[in-house]
């Protein structure tokens, strides 16, 4: 599907590029395993890297919604992360792990390998858009992730900079709000049915992205865009030929 | 001075540097002036620049402290321009300015230039520390100077975010949080005395860059450094020097 709004006078013209991150722009999956594994190894724990992996990012939006339902207030995903590694560890019954390393692992979060086409994609899109990640990642989280891959973000948006995970409307509207644009001028980025639906309800564009491997054999959904978002693009390299750049 | 805490085990390492903007990376009088003359001819209104710039930047202070003294809630400052730029209006006997004009001439705040070690400067000290700008600008007139010209921050940070303006402790804390670091781990870098004495009562490092033209034949003050600051640099690509990048 070709996006045509940004040519047509009676579409409000996109100034904005808000993207999803874990999953979107980044392969925590791959990411995870790998460090999980060298990590832990190094304290003599052998863990299958995948299954690690899967287990800890099952605890991610229980973990959030915890925050969402007001049960606590707002804490950075960083905390979340590390509370959720330690029920991970009594699942895999790894014992002994020192509060280093178990400070070392959270980080691999911070650390994690965009896939192929985002850097240069991402470079393109900069060049007509301000670009901002609006990830439920934290805003140190983010930074390090982009100093690490890369990433040319014009300012980091998201869930800290709200103090309201997504999909909560607070995290959406606060991002375009810190961009003075109204939600049309801004065009939401996921690989996720989800995110992008909450993010059409503030009155955001939205962009589809399929990240099919990002659960690689336990991908149960978001195989394909489920509803009529604005454009459906193969990664971010179709997407910055679909918004002409 | 050269600065030693960097590779001083006995110092904490500095890893962000925020930055003062107006007068500290761009020339906001210089900037102003010619976006007055030029914009306001358009319309019939001959204006001395140079007058017009001082004049709107004299507002700058006492609109911010409206809220700072909790007289009105936190606005952005892009709302107190508009108002003070009004005010300037009168006072230059100026009438019948359209708003479309109004809001050209305010936006002129987005389009600064920056002195001319600054694009390189940074560049160095991107390549080491994450660098922020910590300015009373709000976000999306800091996302517009560094796209205008070519700033490459990893974060914006500043006022907006922490619906504060500085000298107010929560601007600098709120920055420090947000990069999850210790105060002692950010390096204020500012032209303005008063603005590095606020930091480092936060627990910031300081750098003094002095800015002697920043208000021309009319600058009083802040022709040095009058504190024990960590730093003094010539300008960005000396900080860069000092800091051994």
């Amino acid at each position: 599907m070709e996006f045509d709004g940004v040519h047509d006078m009676a579409e409000p013209e996109i100034e904005a590029l808000t993207f999803d991150v874990f999953g979107t722009v980044v392969d925590w999956r791959n990411g995870i395993a790998k460090e999980a594994e060298n990590i832990l190894a190094a304290e003599g724990h052998h863990v299958d890297g995948q299954a690690f992996a899967l287990a800890w990012r099952a605890r991610y939006q229980p973990s959030m919604e915890e925050v969402r339902a007001r049960r606590r207030p707002f804490v950075r995903l960083d905390v979340l992360h590390r509370e959720n590694l330690l029920d991970v560890f009594r699942e895999f019954e790894i014992d002994g792990v020192s509060d280093d390393t178990t400070d070392q692992l959270n980080r691999a979060w911070h650390r994690l390998p965009a896939w192929p086409d985002v850097t240069k994609g991402l470079a393109r899109l900069k060049q007509r858009f301000i670009i901002a990640p609006l990830s439920n990642g934290n805003v140190s989280l983010m930074v390090n992730l982009a100093k690490h891959e890369g990433l040319g973000w014009d300012v980091i948006l998201g869930a800290e900079i709200a103090e309201a995970y997504k999909p909560e409307p607070e995290a959406y509207k606060r991002a375009a709000a810190l961009l003075d644009l109204h939600p049309s001028r801004c065009l939401m980025v996921a690989a996720h049915n989800s995110d992008l639906v909450a993010a059409a309800a503030t009155g955001m564009k939205t962009a589809f992205v399929p990240r099919i491997d990002e659960y690689g054999a336990h991908q149960k959904a978001d195989f394909a865009a489920e509803h009529d978002f604005d454009i459906i693009a193969d990664d971010f390299e179709d997407l910055a030929h679909k918004l002409g750049v």
